[in-house]
């Protein structure tokens, strides 16, 4: 046990419960009456979420803008479009109405906007806002965590990279957390939203730091993602099983599992991104593809580390069990914990090497060389 | 299980980790350059917190006005002398030096000089004030959580009442918590700590909702108070023993271990008050004492609650035997768990339950009568 020199901060309001929709229209009305509403494909019309909250947005005497259209793994030329709306229609603040892709999308469209600088710069770091237009979230998905964070991921296919970014500008001011949002998710959805969150508390749990407290509360994030995971991917229909997955995800990157720590890994969230940018695949696919791998990777670097997790998650057990009962666990989810059960084969292989050796794919903490990458690739396989 | 609805809002900046007092001037500095500093009695300059905090302040640039003298159990009265310092200094910012008893007279200084609304009318709930001087608080004691959050608890001794409210704007902006500081906390004062913090963790447990993840967390608060705590006791100048029971303390009663619920009981803390105001007893002795009397009323009620946390906290086992083993617990640190082991006799018995019944002393979700109030008071003595 070690507890790090760390600051927690997070001043999102979260509103949590079925029905919770009803405060909507009330909270944003707070920040201003012309609103930018972002939301992707038609899945929120055909399930009456849109309907909803354009409901509560225009009986609170609010006018609406949208922006729709935005894709799973979430692009820059988006951005660029929304910021531009923003811009000429003068919007007060932003709805988003969606999963992260959504999220992250109007968390930089708030930075751009609200700061006039160009988007992408923001993202890669080069410029830093100095404002953002206060963004309110109702969630769609439970999964990356975004809706209490000052967080997003961002795609330039221009450039081909796939980078996220933290700035504190970027806390939602509030979200709505209704887990009747996500009844609609469909079973894969379902289950890449529990492998997210539980990479999630991975990454904490593997980031420097080695806090008492903080690493009990990550393996009970997990824990509970375990435990309902499993039982939500036969009943999606189950609210409260919604609700607990959605309040796991929250909590698995709002800073909590932080407490204590210089800071996360994030070596498998950097693998998945390249595997995303070059095959557009689901990022909670990659994500079990990757922590397979990249555990065994780490296997005989930190054991200790790995069996204070296992020991937590299933009993005193050897490293290699461990890593074979988390395998099991997200192939019961119907997870990918192999790229050839998504159809990449070995052609690919060098490919993929070159890609992440050429963007020197590597963790915070626990580092990665060539070498690892190498062989991180070939375990994936 | 089952989540209700609820919203969680915390803002307050938390620094936590040795040495952290060194950004304390340049934080304070960002909310204006005249300062009331709130402490206690000699102990914070005995052991050079007082001297560190007021360079901090000075090398900032800022003036510091001082109201010091704040008593453990603190009451209206200092409140009352230091608001007439606030407004007469006209201070931008409040800095509170110590531990719950100096921050929460902070808070109710802060609200009651910030509207110009008489500090008990606060307290009592009469009158809501608007505004609030913002608060820096410089933790000294693991114990109360008042450094995270909206409450506080005031004593008046004219109408012989101890009350505590929550307002949102009684967040401390930020708050400094460097486990060095709590160094000079002796033996029998960080055993009350570890009993008050593991209070608040069950009053929340016993509260209404049973939400899973947070029913989790909840419990391992308790297990990391439980695992370090007596190794503290037996290693005072353990700085990473302090941070863990630091960090323990905080998060048992900063929000988190209301998520999914309607809030807590707070029987056990009602009954306490009650024993403070009656013979001045530290506010975590009469938690130790009135918690397993409580639990000896509720254990044919809510079977079922008792055993789901007796099977997290000692395993699989009857409710006899949860109550025995954290009534021993309490006892391994030297905390009382009978009103006898702090000299209060038969004879004071009609006088507690008077003062019980007067003061209509329950839980917000397990409510108490008369007749479970006598019951308490013979099982307390």
């Amino acid at each position: 046990m070690s507890i790090e020199n760390f600051t927690a901060y997070n001043p999102t309001r979260l509103h949590f419960g079925v029905g919770i929709i009803n405060k909507l229209g009330k909270s944003v009305s707070k920040y201003g009456n012309k609103v930018l509403l972002i939301y992707g494909k038609g899945s929120v019309k055909k399930y009456g979420y849109y309907n909803q909250v354009v409901s509560q947005l225009e009986s609170s005497g609010m006018s609406v803008v949208e922006y729709s259209g935005i894709k799973p793994n979430p692009v820059i030329e988006d951005v660029n479009k929304a910021v531009e709306l923003a811009q000429k229609e003068q919007v007060d603040v932003i709805v988003a109405l969606g999963g992260g892709s959504v999220i992250d999308t109007a968390k930089v469209v708030s930075l751009a906007a609200g700061s006039a600088i160009d988007g992408w710069q923001i993202v890669k770091g080069n410029e830093k806002p100095g404002h953002a237009i206060s963004l309110i979230c109702v969630l769609t998905l439970a999964a990356t965590g975004t809706e209490m964070n000052a967080a997003a991921v961002m795609q330039n296919h221009e450039t081909g990279e796939k980078l996220g970014f933290v700035n504190s500008l970027s806390f939602p001011k509030e979200s709505f957390l209704d887990p009747a949002f996500t009844l609609s998710v469909p079973k894969n959805y379902t289950a890449y939203g529990i492998v997210d969150l539980i990479a999630h508390a991975l990454e904490a749990y593997f980031g420097e730091g080695e806090p008492s407290l903080t690493d009990r509360i990550t393996f009970e994030i997990i824990k509970d993602a375990m435990e309902w995971g499993p039982q939500l991917l036969n009943d999606l229909n189950n609210i409260q099983l919604r609700a607990n997955i959605m309040l796991d995800a929250t909590l698995a990157l709002n800073g909590l599992t932080q407490y204590g720590k210089k800071g996360g890994d994030w070596g498998v969230h950097a693998i998945g991104h390249e595997l995303s940018l070059l095959y557009d695949l689901p990022h909670g696919a990659t994500l079990s593809i990757a922590y397979i791998a990249w555990l065994k990777i780490q296997q005989d670097r930190i054991p200790d580390r790995i069996k204070k997790l296992g020991a937590s998650l299933f009993g005193e057990t050897s490293v290699d069990e461990i890593i074979d009962r988390l395998s099991s666990f997200f192939s019961k989810t119907d997870s990918p914990v192999s790229l050839s059960e998504v159809g990449i084969g070995e052609d690919q292989k060098q490919k993929i090497i070159d890609q992440m050796n050429s963007n020197l794919v590597s963790g915070m903490y626990h580092k990665l060389n060539d070498e690892d990458r190498k062989k991180l690739v070939e375990l994936m396989l």
